[in-house]
């Protein structure tokens, strides 16, 4: 079968999505998704968007969903990218800037997808290991590199790092790009993008697919100084001219444009995730301190597996990363107040714990 | 500016994609949109789409689209892959099918992302001339090649190959990727794909930016061999796990299973296709035989760059490549009959033909 492959898909290990599987009645924790949907006015104009110019092809320049995101963020439109999703805005962003001659470094647990393109892309990498609290810790990065990739707030951990953090991280490193990847960020972390003005090194990504509600439209994108954002370009036109189609435009253009609902939805999943926390800790789990749409989180004589598994047998699906550092723990993502209820009530059976002993 | 580049980045000359101005009362004829919007099933879809659920992932599978399309050709599911336009769908297919240690071998004349991308993956190629009367002949691929990309009908030409020698192109090379290009096969031609059945190394790629009127809506899909298909699945996920959207999934559906409105939208383009070549036939012009929807023509006594420059001063927007070959050309896109009027009109005018004096 392998035999008409190039030797570059014989060495992939592609990466794998948390699942999308079609069950009734499932409280699904698994792929981060808002527990809300998209703005309203984002809706209407999709529908809108659902026209006979469709025949027509997209502005591949994305003109109108540039201008609202520059608008957004106080940058100028040259300072910014959109692509399908921001993972193909990372994957144009480890071609265009952070393939160097000398190593890419990201922490140890993070976002497995670096990996991914790394070797789909023949990147040198090199993971730096999370202190013991599972925090990045900006000092260990003191040494020769050729790019950096950090996710603030990490993914699986949730734990942010302060923008001063991120600033130091940059000073230290004045010559080569440096990549935050923002996809949790709307959930109570500090953005980098304040930074951008004074570091021309500095790509900042976010994506529509978390604190938008958007991850079924793909909109992803990044900011940055002209140059890097330039670069992404020259990427982006050698590889499809037209990543995002009108009806993707019209509703992220519609959906950044209503900063209150965004507001308000960013808001309530802060809430929730608080309530969930609290409710965690009282089963007697230990909760990494999260600013994003998840928690990560373990018991202490339970093993992650075998949690995450009874989870299932309950119709509450979570992710589990098995790998040494990530094993104990469950990724959750923060949902309704009625996914909470369940998720809580299925631990509390599979801990043997009843309702007068837990505190909620 | 380029300190911080990739060395990739630094190198690529990238893909020029045709103009999308915004001038009202332009006659558009540069990018082979169709004159006809999507089926009115796929619009239903698209806006049915555009709810709530889109605050959740698609399916990264595209399990009812690739069912849909493997029904509509008779395949398996297996046999179907699909991706964010061909544009997406042939760049996988570059990275984990026709980048071989021998090399790529593709027309002279033909698509120009097909360099782009054998660029941008460093996938060393050769140019096999047209001959003289810009067809692609079997027998000049006849010699040592790693894989091999036709476009058919080709691209900007729009002459077709019979299936018959595409057959002999397979039966001289067994064992290495042949990528049949079919964007423009709805139109006239004759698809490769009955071989797909015999020649487990033939990759046909089809888009439904033409013959389905969705070029605005970015889905492309590939049908193979199930090893092949495998292969581009593990660039794919390896890339990017989610390159439709739901609204693409659902308003591709859609459109793959309106039969009767693809059959009818599809011969009323030959038909004008058809009328068009005639009347430029009329005015001296040479046109060669179409099989797409779009004519590849010249003016025996004008050249290209004056002529596309003259219709767009009177608002006709036609596509010229400056090349050695293709410069005394002009591709022209099939529209509507009010369309095909204007260009003949302002030809006219350019011309200094009076009505009297030609053939309409």
């Amino acid at each position: 079968m392998t035999l008409l492959w190039s030797q570059t898909a014989r060495e992939l290990s592609p990466y794998v999505p948390g699942e999308q599987p079609r069950i009734a009645d499932l409280v699904k924790l698994n792929t981060n998704e808002s527990p809300f949907g998209p703005s309203p006015l984002a809706l209407e104009a999709m529908r809108s968007a659902a026209s006979d110019a469709l025949r027509l092809y997209p502005d591949p320049e994305a003109t109108e969903l540039r201008a609202a995101l520059a608008d957004r963020h106080g940058l100028k439109p040259g300072q910014v990218f959109v692509g399908n999703g921001s993972d193909e805005v990372l994957a144009h962003a480890f071609v265009a800037l952070l393939k160097q001659s000398r190593k890419l470094l990201f922490p140890d647990v993070t976002y497995s997808f670096y990996a991914v393109w790394a070797q789909l892309f023949g990147i040198a990498c090199e993971a730096v290991p999370l202190d013991d609290t599972m925090h990045v810790r900006v000092d260990d990065y003191r040494r020769t590199a050729g790019s950096i990739v950090i996710a603030n707030p990490n993914a699986p951990t949730g734990i942010a790092l302060p923008r001063a953090e991120i600033a130091r991280l940059l000073q230290e490193h004045p010559d080569i790009p440096v990549l935050i990847d923002e996809a949790y960020v709307d959930f109570g972390g500090e953005s980098a993008v304040p930074l951008i003005a004074d570091h021309p090194n500095l790509l900042v990504v976010q994506t529509m697919s978390k604190s938008r509600a958007l991850a079924g439209l793909r909109v992803g994108y990044a900011l940055g100084d002209v140059g890097l954002i330039e670069a992404l370009r020259r990427v982006k036109d050698s590889f499809n001219s037209y990543p995002l189609g009108r009806i993707a435009q019209a509703g992220a253009t519609a959906s950044v444009r209503d900063e209150a609902y965004f507001r308000d939805t960013c808001a309530r999943v802060v809430t929730a995730r608080q309530a969930m926390t609290q409710a965690l800790a009282g089963l007697g789990m230990v909760v990494l301190p999260s600013s994003a749409n998840f928690v990560f989180a373990r018991h202490p004589a339970r093993g992650g597996p075998d949690l995450a598994a009874a989870l299932r047998e309950r119709a509450v699906l979570v992710r589990h990363f098995n790998k040494p550092r990530t094993a104990p723990y469950l990724r959750i993502t923060v949902g309704t107040e009625d996914d909470t209820r369940r998720l809580i009530a299925a631990l509390m059976d599979i801990l043997d714990i009843s309702v007068t002993n837990a505190d909620r």
